[in-house]
């Protein structure tokens, strides 16, 4: 029989969006301490009670950048294909490509460590606001941030313990702080994976879309001193289809939300910021596919840069979408209004908050004024060129450490000069041809976007081309390691006397580029943060933890239903990807090549059998691999996506639209013992 | 001395956008007979007289996508340098590359004739609105466009004569008719072009940028009966610099504004259709670039294609650029709420225009929702494939010849079947594998964009992948024009019989492509195009001529001033380019590299000179060449493009951002005497 497994789990303070208005069912990345019971039983006619979260809680896991749960008594853990890929692919070899035949452990013996594979599990978490105000209380605003730190870094050094990973996790904008201690497990192996191109069906091309057909889970087993974890308080797996409707939670790790931005914000970034990020990244793939046509070597240079850019476009679409939508900006204009009445309603309020939104308003348009130059000569100068990148470190590094710590740029303050040490160190081979496409990609939107009278573009540009001076600062000796540190150690004295083109380049333009810098901070970062806290402080003071607190990569649970959606204009999109789609949408060729095993199981599977479903639930990036929960907190899949709508989601929830997308328990028991024969394992999930 | 030249133009009826709040002092393309002199007057404490009206009329002319103006007794006619390039290319040879290094005829013999090129001059302009109503007087409104066209047909008839053309004009959609008379000079030649590398000076880069150096200015000869056509009502030059805030005019042929669109509609433009062309185009030109980087020929087939489409590019993202500033909707929104306001104050109108405005937006919600179902199994299936142009064209042709006329999609009426024919007959070489590269695009996105679940869908994809079905489609039989006319003959028989497999394709989803029509004609063209007669009607009721027409490619003018302009964001632009910035932006690699001429130059050259020139001026595509007119009528330059912002005037104008771009008339000045030694002509342009 199945047990609760034992993996532990716990608690965070919590705190929320909105009191918004009934339209917003589902929304909402609750903390488990805080869950809105009374909220969701009077919405779906049912809530969870503290037993259920507790156990739930404990069973749910975090891996890099990932979510899994607990599903066996012996440490077994369920979690996406895409979660564990690059432990795959390095437990291949040139016999053995797990990646493209995938993995199966048939026995314990056969299961593979993953390298520097960690997976923590909550055990505790403290309320440490109070820590945290008194270590502050009567600092100065300009030392705030450092004494802030100081005491993070006290609590975190009090928790540490052999095995444990500690952590203060800030919520709410600083409204609230818990000290989070999870136990971690540094002896995951790989247990189940299948072929990449079944758990990764379709690709780019489905990515984001549905009806959905990806094969997207794997099993990794804890181990504890050599052997299985001992983890009885786990959660089951449901292997019964599930229904239209039918209530679901999604327990996980949500990365980022930005849900507090203010109209003004996602206005900037619908009409400028993700149109600009859109239309250059289109060039700069285009750059790179000519690169890559150059022969076999430039192919395999380019061939991440280019994967990494393909893979932009449609989240960035997507969320220039979502964007978009007038629903969801009036949706956002809606709670901002609100907000902002609650805060007339209160003169102490009223006289803290003062005019934030128009500051905030009043930054996006200074920021449109410069936000080609902070771009070009600043924030993205160099583009992704590695030369430009260390140049700049040694020229800044240089003049940095002749100052104060106190007056340094954050980037070399002493903390991290270490980590700039190393960088300039390292060995990285570098192809010139590679930094010389990205030098000349940088150099040609320089000469195109920002104007030709402008004093440091006339310094950048002089008059060679962008192709003449991307070559001949592709040529610089910073590819040497000895070079760099030898300039490094010499420091304002060696960069001064340094004849090199790309040392010479940097240096003869880093004061404009360095005023441009000072421009934003002082007109747009600085005054949006100082609005922001503002707001922020307004908020919590309006609705405290009756509203959930933004992403943080901390265990969140959310609810939903089963169900599809209607796209604007009115398609009708059906909550379920029944197996029979899967062999209609395949064609042989990548992406939409089906595995030798699941052509061949074709004759012995349902057709009609749910793949992948979709749900009302508020996830984000983070909780891949997170269970979906039926009401008896059961595992019913392993949420991997959303649709296009989910995009948004970095923004503001949409119920009406924003959908997960989960590969079922159902397709995943099907597929281990129709399809690829795990008895042992399935047995082990059917806790027989 | 100088006279005017004769070359005649003459006058249309009038009316116009919105009697507007006065912040919009510059905007409209008038028609000479219609300039609002006292609104002008009031405006800039300036305005012409009809006699300067007139003059300048006649002195106006137009070419292929362009317009002119005459300036000597003798025929002389200045436009740009990119109006001519057919010309130019045309002339050169392999000894005399004209493009690359102009072309200077220093006596006339040396004045080379340009092939296909024909000039029009207005002469005359009846308002032929009477004549229209009458002919459609009691027809039925689905019989109504029949009945006009016959109409225009029998105006036009009546009114040619050799030597001229005549076309109707419709402007206020339907408001008000033209009849235009034209002179037709068909004996044009060239008498001076500079270096295509000045003419365009920087390129594909600085394209709506400023300040801009392009000597895009050329010189055309008209003739009449072999010899230099007798102009006497041509006008002066001035060469005397331009001075800030002068008030200036253009006179020339605006090709097209849409700017009577909803905001409902400018919303979908920005936020669904533009976006997507942006995208979509971005990938083309990534896959265009792979397959020029195959080798020499596949260049050189993909060429035109991928200049296209990167010439797009800019165009496009101005224009969503455009309608992403909260200030150019807010401007439309006004005029509508105004337009609005006016029509409830009047129950006539009320009850006519009805509830326009939401059927306008109903049928924006209806398009979101089949946008890329009717753009992709529509609209632009196949992509750029001639095969696949040609199998719908069979197909469809073959059951719609079968049917009446009248209930034939307008494309296979009997009037349009030679051109049909012709297409099919034309001997086109095509190449299998570009065609396959257009249709795994078209199919790609297919896969991509639309849902996976659609029927149709899956009648196109099928089970092959789209790179395997393009290359299969793209070995049809079709390319062999007599394959293609023995189908063409054969009609739905032949159709029915054929087995080559893009005729299979297409005929095997036809009737759901034709569904989509169907529903787009009905729930959106449909709708729209009524209720914007509607609105175009009630407009019209309340403003009559006081405002001015869309733009139809006839002859108008525009006034405003020398003038820069203050990005939001607040970086100032001036006016003015002057000649040592040419020097300072040139890399001697293209696009900036100056030709041998203006290299040697350079000392000779006032560096304060102006180059180019910003006015407020309202054009749009189909002005280049145009005459920039100071309040004496004199010509201070040809306009030849306009600011990133002149892209939103398509749908309205800004007059704080619109910027016309002009090369001056002291630069060509300067250009002809200091740079090529062109003394003749100098002396011809100063009417010496």
């Amino acid at each position: 029989m199945r047990q609760k497994l034992r993996a532990a789990a716990a608690v965070v303070g919590t705190f929320g969006l909105v009191a918004a208005p009934a339209a917003l069912a589902e929304e909402g990345m609750w903390t488990f301490d805080n869950f809105p019971a009374e909220r969701m039983q009077a919405q779906m006619g049912w809530a969870p009670d503290q037993p259920w979260l507790d156990r739930v809680m404990s069973a749910t896991a975090r891996l890099p950048g990932c979510s899994a749960s607990n599903v066996s008594e012996a440490g077994l853990v369920l979690t996406n294909h895409h979660c564990v890929v690059a432990c795959v692919t390095s437990l291949s070899t040139a016999e053995n490509n797990y990646l493209e035949h995938g993995f199966m452990a048939q026995t314990r013996e056969e299961e593979l460590r993953c390298p520097n594979l960690t997976l923590d599990v909550l055990t505790s978490i403290r309320d440490v606001t109070a820590d945290i105000e008194t270590a502050t209380a009567g600092v100065a605003p300009e030392d705030f941030a450092r004494a802030r730190d100081a005491e993070f870094a006290r609590l975190v050094s009090d928790c540490a313990r052999a095995g444990t990973r500690c952590e203060v996790v800030t919520l709410y904008q600083g409204g609230r702080y818990g000290l989070y201690e999870y136990r971690t497990f540094s002896d995951v192996r790989l247990v189940f994976a299948p072929e990449h191109s079944m758990a990764a069906f379709g690709g780019d091309t489905d990515n984001f879309n549905f009806p959905r057909y990806c094969l997207d889970f794997s099993f990794l087993r804890l181990y504890s001193a050599g052997r299985p974890a001992a983890t009885p308080n786990h959660l089951d797996m449901r292997f019964t289809p599930l229904t239209d409707d039918e209530i679901v939670l999604i327990s996980g790790n949500p990365g980022r939300t930005s849900r507090l931005r203010t109209t003004a914000e996602l206005e900037f970034e619908r009409d400028v910021n993700l149109p600009w990020q859109i239309e250059t990244l289109g060039d700069l793939r285009d750059r790179l596919t000519a690169y890559s046509a150059l022969g076999p070597e430039q192919e395999r240079i380019a061939s991440s840069t280019l994967q990494t850019v393909q893979n932009s476009f449609k989240g960035l679409a997507g969320r220039r979408q979502a964007l978009a939508d007038p629903a969801g900006l009036a949706h956002v204009a809606e709670r901002q209004a609100d907000l902002q009445q609650r805060v007339r309603r209160n003169r102490m309020a009223t006289r803290e908050v003062a005019d934030a939104w128009g500051e905030i308003e009043r930054a996006q348009t200074a920021y449109r004024g410069m936000f080609y130059e902070y771009q070009y000569l600043e924030q993205r100068a160099g583009d992704r060129s590695l030369l430009f990148a260390w140049a700049r470190d040694l020229v800044r590094g240089a003049t940095e450490r002749d100052r104060p710590d106190a007056e340094r740029l954050a980037r070399y303050t002493d903390a991290r000069v270490p980590a700039i040490t190393q960088g300039l160190r390292a060995n990285r081979s570098i192809a010139p041809s590679f930094e010389e496409l990205h030098l000349a990609f940088w150099l040609s939107e320089v000469r195109e976007r920002l104007p030709a009278n402008n004093q440091a573009v006339r310094q950048i540009l002089g008059t060679e081309s962008p192709e003449a001076l991307a070559h001949r600062l592709s040529q610089s000796r910073l590819s040497d390691p000895a070079y760099r540190m030898q300039l490094w150690q010499g420091g304002a004295a060696a960069i001064a006397q340094s004849d090199d083109p790309m040392i010479v380049f940097v240096r003869n333009w880093d004061g404009e580029a360095r005023a441009v810098r000072e421009r934003y901070v002082s007109q747009v970062e600085g005054p949006v943060a100082l609005a922001q806290e503002r707001i922020a402080r307004a908020r919590f003071r309006a609705f405290g933890d009756t509203q959930y607190p933004d992403a943080t990569f901390s265990p969140r649970i959310t609810y939903g239903r089963v169900t599809g959606w209607s796209e604007p204009g009115g398609r009708v999109v059906g909550p379920f990807a029944h197996t029979e789609g899967l062999y209609e949408r395949s064609t042989g060729t990548s992406p939409f090549v089906l595995s030798e095993r699941w052509a061949d199981a074709r004759g012995r599977l349902d057709p009609r059998g749910i793949f992948n479903v979709a749900t009302s639930t508020d996830v984000i990036g983070g909780n891949s691999g997170g269970p979906l929960l039926d009401r008896e907190g059961d595992v019913v899949g392993a949420v991997f996506d959303g649709n296009v709508h989910l995009l948004g989601g970095e923004y503001f929830y949409d119920g009406a639209l924003n959908r997960s997308v989960t590969v079922t328990s159902t397709i995943i028991h099907t597929a281990l013992s129709d399809v690829y024969g795990m008895h042992a394992l399935v047995a082990e999930i059917e806790g027989r």
